[in-house]
Formats: structure tokens, C-alpha cells, sequence
């Protein structure tokens, strides 16, 4: 079965215009690292002073880069750093060799930027368990260093795309202490999505100025509201990786300034939006928000119960607002519920109440917000205050198309 | 999209001939509860002295006739019981009125059979959250009473089947003190299916002789093991129960009896066997063990996230000897797991140790395997004595075309 190229339907109309970032350069190549013909390693270039923070996969099979990120994720940010990314192959369960496979790439990386190997961080996404031919990213690294951009995000965001069908960027900009503080951001990811992180890959560039203790701090939130609470199939990389560069250009000090932590906070959002827009043969969008939880772990909990079942997603698929799966749903999760005391929304029509079908609901006004493309199902369990919102997409003929044949 | 009818590819070539049990009787007819043209209730009666035990779903929105025979299990065997069973509606988030139709069941089931009300164990299988029509039920009880019939099971387990493409039955007989017992199963179920519980109907019949909490530890135990061992889409019904009864009219007593035990689990296996071979769109039968596990638990929480995962379901149905997918699901599972420790076979054929691919690797041999309809796949986790073996099916369009439009 060929793999699908033709863009999902739920792309945004184009790539975003992404702002400049001060500090940061960008350089791509066709290193044919597994892929012919297109762009497949992506370098981008820190100056001194950047901050660097990170979120990683929790998987206990994460791949050699991942490792080697979390290791180098929280120096000191007085030297330059570089980021090294390659598509095709993601270096995950390769044994030693794979260990080894980083060390040559960072060193190289290291030499053609003239920063410490300390002070790269590598990604590697794409098949699982084939050695990683490092060597043809190697032997580029000295002409990607002489193609250094600041303009090339988009062609960055590109390089490294895997199965997904358009490159994901988001930008924000905000003004601190009179000067204009800008973000942008570049992700990939679509199948093997789900919390722990969700992101396949994440790299977002900002030139606020900020200490990276704080700037990890905030990551570190955000990322448990936005890729963490997104999901495709319920399957977990080994290689989700989400770094954060601040490199201070701007000379604006954010510490403390909440208007950049929600601009941060938006461009994560939005990027965790695309992925599960690009999500493997997604025909829909679908926020799921869960409220009255006994308390937020359990809204999270049934949220994704919700967001994972698979009766659910293939309802959605056929626009039936089967409501009685998201009853399922949730009596399965194992989380708190009475089902005498649920109710249950489709957009705005009321569906479920008291136990049983609302005396108000409509089938027809049901269905009519499920053939749209972007729906919401909300949840309230009579029991607390928890909430959580999450989001994902249906499970189509697309994702069956794309990975009963696709080694990913 | 239609509805799916034709038999799955995994289907046993018939039906078992099905040993008549002493002390039980059969009778099914077409009450039009929601399918027309076809046998949607049955009814079972057991004589006096015949020990119940059952297992259901722990789904915190269970149905009122599951929470109804919870409360009825474990009565003593003095008196008759009977089991009315229909699909085509489940009963299942139906609020008070759903109560109400339970109770209007058992009582004309009790007086139609001369049987107490507290002996009555109904079920319902079908849609969630619409009213059960109960009265075209209770109208067809006299009529159901008059055909009771020794032989009846066959028809009992075509007339309990909703999106099943075969109705599934097995059988064993022991010789215990000379005398034989035999033992009479049937189930429906094919999707909505994991475990707490994984069937979705099964009532089981023997005429051994055993005391009612003799049975039920035994039950308890065997389901853990077949039952709760099986997953076909993640998805657990609000409906699930497992009913077994013993007549005694056999005479046998089989309190302690190994045999007896192992027959009953033999049994159990098959109809849960048969239930993954159903499963809705399945191609291939597929066992998941586990071995080297730090725990047992956690060798059980491997074996599901490798059988519940969207990825390797579906590398599955690609005959795609995917194994990358098979790591990524033991990463994810928040089970102990240690990369550069596990080996994992498709079949005989050792295909990765030592966090890496096998030396000694063919992918023909793998691919070979993956093309057959019954697979296995296993995985030594290299940290202890844990172990666990679940069963489930690949991910197929099929699948897609059953619920992407099927009300269920």
C-alpha cells in the first residue's frame, strides 16, 4: 500500500509567515538519510546567551537522542548551541550502536558550529530499530554550517516531516518593557501521538530573555496543557521531543511577565493543534472537556478514555453523535463517575442528562453538528470542580490505509 | 453503510455439537425488540437446586440488569432460576425506566417459570441509552415457558448474537466418581470487548454438583485468565456478564475435582477465543505472551498495550512483522521495562535482543509468520518471573466499516 500524500483536510489553508528570531539560524539538506528527493536533516544554530529548556518522552523504550537531550537539557546558556534534527530514521531501539550513532553526529554538529558536543541537541524520527547511516548526516555538516538562514524556519519545519502532510509553524509576538518579544515555532508529528508527551517533535524559538531555570518551569507547564493533552491513536513515541530556545536577542527581561508566558502558551497550543490536525487519516477535530470531575485527574482521565476509544473515534468518523459510547467511555476509564448524575453535549445541543437521553435532544441538531469539521463533545460528571480539556480526531479508512502497510 | 454480514475469516468451520445438560431447558423466539425477522430472546430454566455463579463488568455505568444480577449472584440453590436474555437493546443508560424494565422482566419471567423473582438473571445486549421496549418481552414469556426444550442451546446462541458473525458454543465432559459430567457454553460478543470483562454475554452450563461458592471462586479464577484476557478494541460494554450453572443433576460431585476445574477453564478459553475471533473486522488471531516480567501485573499491562495498540494492530493486518511498534508499546505502558533487555519473537522467529535486532534476523521468516491467520507474539522482559498471555485481533477496515456508522 503506498503512504498517503495527499493533505489532510483539516490543514490550515497555508504555512504560517513566521518572525525572524535574533540569535537563531537555520540550514536544511537532502542527506537521503532514508527518503529520496526531499530535505531530511535540519540544523538551527543558537547564539551565546541562549536558554534552553525541554519536555521529553517518558517511554521506557525512548530512543539514544532522547536520552542524550535530557542528559544535556538545563546548561548554563554563556556558550552557543546547535539543534540537529534528521526525518526517515529515529534511532530508537539500536542498541549501542545508536549511542554511538549521537556521539558522531553531536561531535560533528559541535565542530562545524564551534560550540560544546554539551551544547547539541540531536532528534532523530521516523523507523524504529534500523541502524541509523549517521555518516551521510555527518558528511553534510560542514555545508549545512555554510547554509546558515536566519530565514529558513520554513524550510525547517519541512526537513522534518515524517508521515505528516504539511509542515506545522505558529508564531506570537509581544512587547516587554517596550520592546517587541517574538516566538515562533515549528513541530511535526501524526500518527504514534499520545500524552507523554503527544508532540513527535517540537522546537520553539523565542528572543525573550530569560533565565532557563524559569523558562523551564513554564515549558513544563504549558506542555501539560497542550502536548500533553492531545492524542491520534493512544501510542506513545520513543523519540517526542519539545525544546525551547530563548536567545535573548531582544534584550527584553520577561521574567515574571505574563503576557509572554500566555504568547508562549498560545504558539504551543496551536502547534499541539496541528499535530492532531495532521493526525493519520483525521476527517475531524474534536475537543473533548470534561467538568464536575471529582477532581482533575480523574477529568483527565475520562477525557482521555473518551479520546482514546476507539467506538467513539469510529462514531465520530461517521458523524453519528452515538452518545451511548461516551457513556462507555467513561463507565471503562476508571475514574469516578455516577452515571445517574452525567450529562453530555454535543457542540451546544444537550444530548444526555439524569441518567438517561435529555427530554429537549434533537438527533437531527446532534448530527448537524457532527458532519462539521471541528467538533466538541463536553462531559459534565456532577461529582466536582475537576476539568480538563483534550483534543483529538477520528479513526478513519485513512489511518488503516496508512499504517497496515507503512513501517514507521 | 450496511451492516457487516458476512462470517468472519477466523470462524470455526461449525458450530459444536452441543451436549444436552440435565436440568436445564431452552426456549428463544422473535419478539422484535429491535431486529426484525430473526430470534431475539431467550430464556433458560434451571431446576432446583442449581448453583449460580457469575462475573460483570466493573464499567462504572453499567446497565440495570447487570447491577440487578450482581445483586441476585450467590443465592442459595433450593429453588429454580431462570435466565432471560434479548439483544438488540442493552438497557444500558436508560435511568429509572430502565430499572423499571428489569424489574417487569423478572417478574413475568419468574411467574411464567414458577421460579422466585430473585432467582431471574436478565441481560440485555444491544444499543446504549435507548428505552427497552420490555413489553414486547414480557408478552412473549408465556409462549417461551410453553417450548422450553433440553436441546435448545444452539438456537439460545443464535438468538443472543447483535453484530456477531457466528453464534459460539464449546463443551468438555469429565469423568468424575465414575459418572460423567458435562459441560454446555455459549457467548456473543465481537466488538466493545476488554477486559472487566472481555465477553460480552456468556452463560455456561454443567450438570456437576457443587456448592454455589465453590463455583463461583472457580469462575472468578478461570475468568481472569480467559475473559479478562482477551481485548479487541480497547472498548469495555456496559453489559458484560459471565453466568455459569450447575444443575447437579449429573450427580457427580465435583468439589475439589482438578479435572472438573480444567474443563471448565477449557471451556472458558474456547468462548473467549472465539469471541477475539469475532472480533469486528479481525483477519488474524493473535496471542500475546509475556515472559520476564518483574510482575505478574505488570506482564499483563505489557500484553495489553501491545494488543490494544493502534500501531501494531495494525502492522498486523499489513502482515507487517513491525516490531519497532512492538517496543514502542512496551515504552508507553508505564509498566518496568528495560530497553536493552528484551527479546521479542514473531512466532519461532527471534527478532530483536539485546536492545537491537537479532544477528541472526530474517525478515522473510518474520513476514512468513505474519501472513498466517493465527500469530504470536512474545516478548521476554529479561527482569523476573512475571508472566501473562492475552489474546486480541488486528485493526482493519473492517472494523471501520462496523462502527464508523452502526449504532451499537
Amino acid at each position: 500500500m503506498a503512504k498517503i500524500t495527499s493533505v489532510s483536510p483539516l490543514a490550515p489553508a497555508a504555512f504560517p509567515e513566521l518572525p525572524v528570531i535574533q540569535g537563531v539560524r537555520f540550514a536544511t539538506i537532502a542527506a537521503g538519510v532514508r527518503y529520496q528527493g526531499r530535505t531530511d536533516v535540519m540544523l538551527a544554530q543558537l547564539d551565546p546567551g541562549t536558554a534552553i529548556a525541554g519536555a521529553y518522552t517518558r517511554s521506557a523504550t525512548r530512543s539514544a537522542p532522547v536520552l542524550d537531550c535530557q542528559a544535556k537539557t538545563g546548561g548554563a546558556a554563556d556558550q552557543g548551541a546547535a539543534i540537529l534534527v534528521n526525518s526517515g530514521n529515529s534511532n530508537a531501539f539500536t542498541g549501542k550502536g545508536g549511542v554511538a550513532a549521537v556521539k558522531a553526529i553531536a561531535e560533528a554538529t559541535a565542530k562545524a558550529c564551534g560550540v560544546p558536543e554539551s551544547r547539541v541537541f540531536t532528534s532523530s524520527t521516523g523507523v524504529i530499530g534500523e541502524p541509523l547511516p549517521f555518516e551521510r548526516i555527518t558528511a553534510q555538516l560542514d555545508t549545512l554550517a555554510s547554509r546558515l538562514d536566519a530565514g529558513g524556519i520554513a524550510a525547517a519545519a519541512k526537513a522534518i516531516m515524517t508521515t505528516d502532510t504539511f509542515p506545522k509553524g505558529a508564531q506570537a509576538s509581544v512587547v516587554v518593557g517596550g520592546k517587541t518579544v517574538k516566538i515562533a515555532g515549528i513541530a511535526k508529528g501524526s500518527g504514534m501521538i499520545a500524552p507523554d508527551m503527544a508532540t513527535m517533535l517540537v522546537y520553539i524559538f523565542t528572543d525573550a530573555k530569560i533565565a532557563q531555570s524559569e523558562l523551564q518551569s513554564i515549558v513544563s507547564a504549558h506542555n501539560d496543557v497542550t502536548f500533553n493533552c492531545i492524542t491520534v491513536d493512544s501510542d506513545t513515541s520513543t523519540s517526542d521531543s519539545l525544546i525551547v530556545a530563548a536567545t535573548g536577542a531582544s534584550g527584553a527581561d520577561v521574567s515574571g511577565n505574563a503576557e509572554f508566558s500566555d504568547a508562549l502558551h498560545a504558539v504551543m497550543l496551536d502547534l499541539a493543534h496541528q499535530v492532531v490536525r495532521d493526525g493519520e487519516g483525521a476527517t475531524k477535530f474534536v475537543e473533548i472537556a470534561i467538568t464536575g470531575a471529582a477532581n482533575e485527574a480523574d477529568a483527565r482521565t475520562h477525557a482521555m478514555s473518551i479520546a482514546n476509544s476507539p467506538l467513539v473515534k469510529t462514531a465520530i468518523a461517521g458523524s453519528d453523535p452515538n452518545w451511548g459510547r461516551v457513556v462507555m467511555a467513561i463507565g471503562k476509564s476508571g475514574a469516578a463517575a455516577d452515571r445517574d448524575l452525567l450529562s453530555i453535549r454535543f457542540g451546544d445541543v444537550l444530548v444526555a442528562e439524569n441518567g438517561w437521553v435529555s427530554p429537549a435532544y434533537s438527533e437531527a441538531d446532534a448530527a448537524a453538528h457532527m458532519k462539521g469539521q471541528n467538533l466538541r463533545i463536553s462531559v459534565d460528571l456532577g461529582l466536582g470542580s475537576g476539568a480538563a480539556t483534550v483534543w483529538t480526531c477520528d479513526l478513519t479508512h485513512g489511518y488503516i490505509d496508512i499504517n497496515a502497510d507503512y513501517r514507521s
